[in-house]
């Protein structure tokens, strides 16, 4: 199952974002570069380009999330496209029968994208082998599996800090095993050309076939942090605290949170990443994420110019349809 | 009571949509014709009109429907009007006189038309007779009463397929005691002539006035779509199947679930019709309803073009005033 | 603290609107001057002005409002803006770096403006106090603080009525002490040179401060209302009505209920204004509501015009930035 098949149209155009694993470096590349033309748009008086007027978004949310779901609404008005938002109870489509009806109800009503968020990995994939020739899908996340567009977003960050990928030593940090934007990051990264992406966290948080992933592993942060360029912090899902998998969180703060005293052990000039929201004295220390060091915020600027990206990369495309 | 009488204005053009009960040949005609001028527009390349631009539409649902709130939704924004959704809980307005006091603080906000959705047959009717002047109220389901739009959206189908509605046999199948829309259907199908409607169903779910109603009824299936034109399938309402009206599920599908087997004795070239969502292998066959005689994906798709041709004509009505 | 200093940019221009107390009388008059010129938007045709267009607006709502949530919703979209409805339970907001993390997470998405409505006094003046400079805080209501856009839109009811405020007398009846209604009103008449306020009210609903407002004090409604102008009666919390502060709703209503016989000897042109949502037969008889001397429903009204004109004037404000 080539899931690189299934993202490009017939013309080699890409229609569906759903995962980065398995795309060539051009398609990286010119996202990056169509975001770079759409990141002034959030500072012009009117912030609205006139791209998909009469395009109509559909946000098919099967988990709920008030922020992804916002910044990809406010990515498509800024657009002029019309957004409907559909807030689905897993419990509501539990046959694969009836999520179909409703995709199926969706395409005749002449809706062009779905933006896709659900719980179970692989439920975009599913969902984009099973529209219509004119949808589009975006993965806004499933399961443990991609997060697409935060994992771009993230680039697109690096490299307006860092200009070259091939000059890189990257280090994520925190609980690699659960986390999309963790998987979406390292084969961006990898396939942007970064010679070196470490993955730092506890035994209990790092998958087993990480080495696989072509990242190096460690389990001390303070070795792990030595001389990178970039830091990217994951948010720690706190109900995973309790039980088996983890210490307290002041003991998961000592060795993992980043605090002034072990960013100093990257480079002077390192930058420090987290996809949001951040737990303030948990994974990361209030001084750091508000530091001079921190783009968080730039994240969440670039997310707008990221998504408004693709949405018209793969809707462009249609021109000649 | 007329009915008739408050649906149009003193031009005699049609103000509010209440019912199809009542209503002359020749509105129904003109919604069909207004609506074959819309039913391009979900195909354009901007699915986008600017025929309602500044006017405001209010879906005032008092029973949640996300999916015909949606399609309304979505034919107000292609006709560039704004929308409100307000969903009610029938608790919070249980006494009528805050209903009316919500009624005039929506119309001192210059809304323009009501979509009201509600559990008691006649509140649209009832919210009809007490809205200023300017308002226009659209019925989109009350009780078992009336779900006019829906009605409309099957003739258009139906018209699209056949043609003349002088010389067809339509069958409507399964629960029609508690169907709106098979009321609306009826009263459709009379008005255009259509000589002779059936309905198909078990003793505890026809009405005692059908009769009244000018349908022949049917409770063996077989008997009943014997060379009919059109088949309509309603959806059951599953919470009924418990206790006294119906046997089990599948009994019910053994009866009166449309089969292969069963649609072969309708005329060879018989549409297949339901306004869903569909209950596969309840009401109907997986391969019936998926099947090359299905229209039901076509009737979401004219959903769309029957709402935006009665939106207009309601409001453009008011162009002189 | 002075709370004038934060609304006004350094050009002395509006810039956030919190709280009435302490506006010079030019700013008061400023926006019903510009409301003057929006009062006639929802008459038009089309109910649109593209003055706002590309800027986004949140509804920051941290306790629900359906009705003052609509009125902002509806003011930003006759003015072309772009509106995010977020809807917050203060549970998943607790701590305050949280809130001002989602604060600073808006901002990087280049919203423009934050409608905010609370149920704790001081809040939108918090928020206010810590966005960044291109964001503009509009206070839909905190606590029993101050809900300005109320008051400024019974400011322009009145001015339509009365024109000149330095010959009125005017009574607020009802709760006064959890009011913030009332609150923003006594300010607003004040500063607009009202000669005489006066506030009527059992012991227990009229706060001890009250005479430091500048208001006169009355228990016995009949003799408060006495050849005065105008009349405002607030809402009454029907569950405060359980309880020590107040008697029954029937003993309330006999007391500072609004009848016929009571409005009787107000002037005689005395207009009656309400706030909504009314309750018939608890603060004011349906007689008196619907009756002549009301401007309950050109308050609905006007409110949108009061609305647009605070949001263009804070926004357009930043045409030179």
């Amino acid at each position: 199952m080539s899931k690189r098949d299934i993202q490009f149209d017939q013309n080699g155009l890409l229609r569906h974002f759903l995962t980065i694993d398995g795309l060539p470096r051009q398609t990286l590349t010119d996202i990056l570069d169509t975001a770079e033309n759409f990141s002034t748009v959030g500072t012009q008086q009117a912030k609205k380009v006139p791209l998909l007027r009469g395009k109509t978004l559909v946000n098919l949310f099967f988990e709920p999330s008030t922020r992804t779901r916002t910044t990809f609404e406010l990515a498509a008005k800024r657009l002029s496209a019309d957004v409907l938002n559909i807030n689905i109870q897993a419990s509501s489509t539990s046959k694969g029968e009836s999520l179909l009806d409703m995709l199926r109800n969706l395409e005749a009503m002449h809706c062009d994208m779905f933006i896709v968020r659900h719980n179970t990995s692989g439920a975009a994939h599913f969902i984009a082998e099973h529209v219509a020739p004119h949808i589009s899908v975006i993965n806004a996340g499933d399961g443990r599996h991609a997060h697409p567009t935060q994992g771009m977003l993230d680039m697109f960050t690096i490299r307006r800090h860092k200009q070259d990928f091939t000059k890189l030593r990257v280090a994520i940090v925190g609980d690699i095993l659960h986390s999309r934007v963790a998987r979406s990051e390292i084969h961006a990264l990898n396939i942007l050309g970064v010679p070196e992406v470490r993955v730092i966290g506890p035994h209990t948080l790092i998958p087993r076939e990480a080495s696989s992933l072509g990242v190096h592993v460690y389990h001390d942060m303070k070795e792990g942090l030595r001389d990178v360029d970039v830091i990217i912090m994951l948010r720690l899902q706190r109900e995973r605290m309790l039980g088996a998998m983890l210490p307290s969180e002041d003991e998961y703060f000592i060795q993992y949170g980043l605090t002034r005293k072990k960013l100093a052990l990257a480079k002077p000039d390192a930058i420090v990443m987290h996809p949001g929201p951040i737990n303030r004295g948990v994974e990361i220390e209030s001084a750091v994420a508000d530091g001079p060091q921190s783009v968080i915020l730039e994240q969440v600027t670039n997310g707008l110019a990221v998504r408004m990206a693709v949405m018209s990369m793969v809707l462009g495309r249609k021109q000649e349809a």
